[in-house]
């Protein structure tokens, strides 16, 4: 079993145990893709028939408003899934793109597949649903987070709870994930 | 069947089909409740063990800044599924409140038998796993919105989605959600 099956495989029976016929099924639906610095895995406005889960590497999730300005929705990363949800679920063109900071290799599955997987497994259903809710409140947490917190509070959130993407990631996409320029930014690391 | 127990069966077959012998044994796990307004259905600082679903009525979801400031996430109302899930799900303290705005009529279903009706159940897993999705992929559009959209392009969005709010909600809740003052919300009226 290659390095990411086996990844795969622990990410999984994190929340349900498998046996080795059933990981193999599951693990047929998946097809390994390796993308450089600045490839897009999903781009705004197109179609979005992929999930992607992400075997090495570190991504960002953004868009622009309209006054052409970016922010920065997430910084997926190892044992992280990724898509545009509300294209990939709702069959609609994506809002958001997801391209590389770094060299990525990942694992993808298309929507038909995700569907027939789930269908046939309750152990994956289970899965994606712990997964989902777990996400659902780090979304309803970051809308509080942008409710009550000053940009330096969510800066200092931000190094605790993810101290390593301070070393990953360029400080001006740091700046569009907190919605503050890069000299904000700069006063906030003093 | 009483009326919540149509509706509700309404409302899982929009997503999975049940047979009479299905819907009895998952309506098995839901008990009735009755709350007026001003009642409380999850209080900051409480554990939370039931997730409630409206039959009937208005409510919101909603916490305080450190500067004492409400701010509103939500608000519950007919064929909606609510808590404070980041405390449901991780069993720790609700940092939100839900109370009532309107006199309500909702199901509600306890952490444990929600595990149990979830694994016994993959029609109710995938229903769940679908909700769960739906309300993800709205919490990211309100991020998006939060980051991209005015107060006055967010109040015409909210008035665009749910015109009967305005009808049901006073405007100070209206107010809080949008987080703004009420004199601000009442230029955006004229």
């Amino acid at each position: 079993m290659n390095s990411g099956a086996q990844r795969l495989r622990s990410h999984i029976e994190e929340i349900v145990s498998l046996s080795d016929e059933e990981f193999e099924q599951i693990f047929s639906y998946f097809k390994p893709v390796k993308k450089r610095k600045y490839q897009f895995i999903v781009e705004e406005g197109e179609l979005v028939n992929k999930e992607f889960w992400v075997v090495k590497g570190c991504l960002k999730s953004y868009f622009y408003d309209d006054q052409g300005k970016e922010h920065i929705l997430q910084f997926p990363m190892e044992n992280w899934w990724t898509t545009d949800y509300d294209a990939f679920i709702n069959r609609s063109l994506a809002k958001t793109s997801v391209d590389c900071i770094e060299d990525c290799e990942l694992l993808y599955i298309t929507y038909e597949d995700k569907e027939k997987l789930t269908s046939e497994s309750h152990k994956m259903e289970r899965f994606w649903g712990k997964k989902t809710k777990a996400g659902y409140v780090a979304l309803q947490n970051r809308i509080l987070s942008l409710l009550r917190n000053t940009a330096q509070e969510r800066y200092n959130l931000l190094l605790a709870q993810y101290p390593q993407l301070f070393q990953r990631v360029p400080k001006k996409f740091i700046a569009a994930y907190l919605g503050v320029t890069r000299e904000t930014l700069s006063r906030f690391q003093n």
